[in-house]
């Protein structure tokens, strides 16, 4: 028989009894947990819950079981999600001149490694319309400059909505967003930082990091925030580099990273694996 | 108000309310679940769940939760351990003339890192009884041939169990250990193997690794069983190498490796983390 | 002025003057030594160096240089081969129905990153040739079976001779080539390996690593040989893996390494920067 | 027969003939290059380079050589150190409280993977007295407050100088050392920094590192300059992070990183490996 997968991602103060109350509930309507991961925070006094089940021998309608996971979560002053496997997410990428990000991200949707559907490519450059035509997605050209920007974002978020996009990928991006449009996709907007953040934060990092030495270089992928280069950070990796490399190399060796890294945060938020906290993420990998 | 940690640890034929069934009863009793993993092996059909919890406000007495988890364990058909922290296990190092791993273990043991008891160090060598004396563990002298090796591994299972030894870690011990001793301590005894299991399995693997050019090294830790490097593996690492490395280089890395690798996986061993299934691991890290 | 810049490889038995030789020709007749990497193997008593250096400057004709440099490389009984940066190598890029080992080597020659000439495609299945269309690489359907294998291998030496082919990449090409066509083209055919050689040599390795329970899993870019996977290793590396990944994982996992490793391996070469000996590698990276 | 070994490093403005100069003298005078690495930092217009050779059969006595080196060096403009393997390096480390780095070196030491001396142990503390007891290596206590820091240090100056000592290890010394004892030892003096600089300078990076949030942990070792953690960094490295971490966590796994980063730079700089320019580093390994 086919399973019908769902997730439920919770966050709420931490006490006693949570964990059972949450297993009782799906149980109690025949979900069949197959995968259940928790975390606290001591410090923070909070606690995290991800649960994949099943949901395919339900003994009630989805609306019911919404019903009763609402009443779980108002007892317990719970923020959660939950999302159907049947309704993919569906993404957005906003790309500039470079084209790494672009062609790492369309390649693994097509060999199906990223559960989404791509539901259109942004640029603020027209170079990369080609690629785009190559994956047969659609493309948008949005052109900003300092006088209309802010309009530019609001025509974006429009472009969006009607696309019903759930989520952003800034695949090296060359622009900043401004506030309302982070706003308006509040814990859906993945960046790639070409750098270790929060070392050389800002522009240029691979000239930075040249100039100081440093024995490995890093990216970072984070949610975008209102502040830039400071969101909670999902996902970094480093690779070594020594006097030998030029800064060319630094940027070769980057590209690499910064694929990689952008990808395995996107495909743990497709998955529903990461939870957003005290500028954080709690990433259920 | 004191905690009182416990761990249940589980494994057994998947099926539907395995995990409401564990945290009703443990919630049930007032035992307060602070940190849950799951894992299912869809191929094998296997269930597997750790669960930590707090007794300190328990509304019975332990024998009584005791029984209503095994009652639990029953219904389902589970394997399982429940383990006290109130109860450090006792720990046996043997050691042969290599001296990095044992130290390491010691250090490690004096910084509050290994949540256990060091019940003494057993060796087929003196060489290491003054480190033993460093640090203030009790040191045996076993000395095998091939006449009395399996009278003397008679010796070694009884002195361990007059002092009560719960696990047994073989930290570069170079003597293979029968079937008997094995057998006795069936999951319980972790060797660390210098290689990158199960390339170059047996004797002298940096040689081979020297001969065979590799460009990374790799050390292994695993439960022994009755068949040598064989074992069900708790964890790996490796580092680069390269043309520049002569034998004694590797030699050199690979001390390294092989510290933090037995290292990691005593930890795990001692936190409760592991479980052994179909010769192969589940590590809730 | 514009750099004229060429590589000179050497190996020969180690002894006494031979770095000064080498530097002393070159040196004498206006070239000048940009980079210079040795390495001696005590045990094998063999002497390496790679010398790139710039000839803009150049006091006589090249025909000179190189009489000059075959009377040194006589006298101390040097293998060695001098190359022209100005005359990059021709490329054949074999593949079968996986893509991501050739799409990672069309975008990194694309991005620069790869100084060759992408001479032609070669597959056993007609699938690819919509991606060698894509980047405009000639593309050669070269069907085989059990039958014509050996009239065909025939005819592929004769097509790479025809397209002045230095190097054949399998990019995960699912065919075993034969002794005439690995010896026609010795040290110039590199193969990856998706494992971590000598660990799971032969088919399937992903399988063998989740049967086996590996807490890691490597991939191996080695040049081909008439002993299958055991040819010199140029790189190696790994990736973490755990009881959570199912196969479907380790094969995802894999893909990322193998295009990592076979790209850094296929750099190398062409930068001049592989030596074998001993069945092994001097890779002066 | 036995060889003498020696270590020629030099650093100089970039020009045609370096190489083969070098090359020409030591060879001329019976010296046997070994091993010769060669950078150029085209940006900088530096270069550098290492020779390692063996002064067995030399035709002269070290006086001429060192004359004849010293000639080529002032012709074209060299800075430069020569070394005797014959002479070990005298090494004082300074410690407070922290014992993981200072056992890490002393077992190494007594593993004979450092060549050095371990001429004394510094500390502020008296605490680790009993260590350095242990190893049979002199301890000196130094007692510093504000008011007597400055004689403290000229103090620990003299002692040092007393000691012949070349190489200045602070291992976890949680003292700032004044420009006057940097400077004296200019070059000389190695630190660990517990944190993947530049991120994270100053108090407190692992508190930092799980405020942020960040997916790595890293360490740094830098020579120390007159500006603290801002001097020329030898080696880094990282570890995984994770939201399961505690700061008591990412403390563990600080320890164990501090400790293969300091002893990889000690290690290099004991090899004469290092090279410092423009608040970098050259590392020949």
């Amino acid at each position: 028989m086919t399973q019908e997968l769902a997730t439920l991602l919770v966050s709420c103060p931490d006490r006693r009894g949570i964990v059972a109350a949450l297993a009782q509930v799906l149980s109690g309507y025949g979900a069949n947990i197959l995968d259940s991961n928790q975390h606290s925070d001591p410090l923070a006094g909070q606690f995290f819950q991800r649960l994949r089940f099943d949901m395919s021998e339900l003994q009630s309608d989805r609306a019911t079981l919404e019903r009763a996971v609402e009443e779980v979560a108002t007892r317990f002053g719970m923020r959660y999600r939950l999302l159907y496997a049947s309704r993919p997410k569906r993404v957005a990428i906003f790309v500039s001149k470079y084209d790494h990000c672009l062609y790492d991200l369309l390649l693994r949707h097509q060999a199906g490694e990223l559960h989404c559907e791509l539901a259109l490519i942004v640029s603020n450059h027209p170079d990369l319309e080609k690629v785009a035509k190559q994956f047969g997605v659609p493309f948008h050209l949005s052109l900003k400059d300092a006088q209309n920007k802010a309009d530019a974002e609001q025509r974006e978020i429009a472009l969006l909505d009607d696309h019903a996009v759930d989520l952003v990928v800034l695949a090296r991006y060359m622009q900043v967003l401004g506030p309302d449009f982070v706003g308006h996709f509040d814990g859906r907007v993945i960046n790639i930082h070409h750098s270790f953040l929060p070392a050389f934060v800002g522009g240029k990092p691979y000239h930075q990091a040249y100039e100081r030495g440093v024995k490995l270089i890093g990216a970072t992928a984070h949610y975008a925030t209102k502040t830039l280069d400071e969101g909670p950070i999902i996902e970094q990796d480093v690779v070594r580099s020594s006097h030998r490399d030029s800064i060319d190399d630094l940027i070769r060796k980057g590209r690499d990273l910064e694929k990689v890294v952008l990808a395995r945060a996107v495909r743990w938020h497709l998955d529903d694996r990461v939870l957003v906290y005290s500028n954080k993420t709690v990433v259920f990998d």
